[in-house]
């Protein structure tokens, strides 16, 4: 195609199927994806067989879960006509270089992962699955195949695409150079706190949906957790510190510089402050 | 088909594509498997991926050595008429299967296996990949896959054997009931010595191929290790401890109960012995 000449490199990118994507989610990744749509030949992957390195003890909404994924992707902008979407398990190939990759992977490699490190402390040793341990031998497989010279990541996940870049160099040292070291493409993004201030999270239970109805929506910012010192209308709010501004940050942004003096002042109440939120969030919901 | 009705169950057996195979080969295994295919529904698998897990520096030779194993195989009298003939890695499946069982083998299933330990003490500890420390998940896969009941090993590959259950029984406990816990069937063989009188093996290259031409069977059973305290005909032999008298009772049953009273007598010497051995092999592996 033409028009992807003009691409500067080829993405790729996953998530697990776990559930229903929340804003924290939306924040953290989708917007990003959204956006390199434009400058990027894109492969998303809805990842299944990467959800089973944790989450084998029972998989029954696995399928619905995959759907799911499906479905908040599309509703948050990616774009099928100009992105591949896939689901992993359906290529049978990332399987077998994954195979194939496992050959010359030293173990060391893996054990050094500070990931799987944290896993098993949260996990216990019983987690220790031989899966779990290579899983970042199949997230090379999934990058390489196609591949993609940049990855878009968080920090936390360096270690990971260096490991992929030493994959890579092993492998085109032993049989030929076939495979680009991909480049980490480090994306930044608002924290998006849950409805109880801390970062949201669905182990905290304090997230809201991406398709979260609208009634839903409004409950949960009713009873969100508000700035402490702020119990009355006339009390004076600090803004900075509160997590209902951290989401008109995001999603009432041409309203901040307005509501933060009012709030700081007492002269704006958190009720009107949440209701004026609720239908911003929805609005933004809505697309 | 009706004809397999009969049968007793199914086998699933593999060889790693490793270069031409010797008599330690054919009589160790092969032989039992050519039996086997009037009892058994048989699945031979040519294991190019197992072979990745020591030899994936040099993988030159491997698509050679896939070619000579199936060659071998029909020569000994593996009839594609009667058992499935497989190549390993043209069975995309079998790499699933592998990453599915992955992610629910606990680690320490895997470190135990003794021929790990083994391995890692002959190779030393940079043989320690991931795929090498995993292929008893792949071998667990390529049995399971077909569902094969009856498992032909030698008394070494029990401890694989009992983790191939142990994968079929956690399976099915989990998902549910789908696959059988395959059995042993333990094969005994005749060991066969090499022409230093040593285990026949190519890492002593001490051994003589199935593939052998009848010249070289010849030069090599001329200059084979014999009884050491018999330098002239006229000496008294001692049959049950010499090498060419071992490889008469395999090639040469029929003539064993004349031989070893004529070699102990010193009337028998050690070059018609040899000689006539020479005219058998060659025969025994003409056909």
């Amino acid at each position: 195609m033409a028009q992807e000449q003009n691409k500067r490199g080829r993405i790729l990118s996953g998530m697990r199927p776990t559930g229903k994507l929340h804003l924290g989610n939306l924040e953290g990744a989708l917007k990003q994806w959204v956006e390199l749509q434009d400058e990027y030949e894109c492969f998303f992957e809805i990842a299944d067989w990467h959800a089973l390195t944790t989450a084998w003890q029972d998989t029954r909404e696995l399928r619905a879960f995959v759907r799911d994924l499906a479905i908040d992707w599309l509703s948050a902008g990616i774009d099928p006509e100009r992105s591949v979407i896939f689901v992993q398990s359906r290529v049978p190939e990332h399987a077998e270089l994954h195979l194939l990759f496992s050959m010359f992977v030293p173990v060391p490699w893996l054990e050094r992962n500070p990931t799987y490190k944290d896993w098993l402390e949260e996990l216990g040793p019983a987690a220790a699955t031989y899966g779990l341990l290579g899983y970042p031998v199949l997230q090379a497989a999934d990058i390489l195949i196609y591949k993609a010279d940049t990855v878009p990541v968080g920090k936390d996940q360096l270690p990971h695409l260096e490991l992929t870049r030493e994959i890579a160099r092993r492998f085109n040292y032993l049989y030929g150079k076939l495979f680009p070291e991909p480049q980490a493409k480090l994306t930044e993004f608002a924290l998006v706190p849950g409805i109880d201030g801390r970062k949201m999270s669905k182990t905290y239970n304090n997230h809201i949906l991406m398709s979260e109805v609208a009634k839903e929506v409004e409950r949960k910012i009713k009873r969100m957790y508000t700035d402490p010192q702020k119990v009355r209308k006339g009390d004076p709010g600090h803004p900075d510190t509160c997590p209902v501004f951290m989401l008109h940050r995001i999603y009432n942004a041409a309203e901040t510089e307005e509501i933060a003096p009012e709030c700081r002042s007492g002269r704006l109440g958190c009720v009107p402050c949440k209701a004026n939120l609720i239908t911003k969030l929805n609005a933004a919901l809505e697309v």
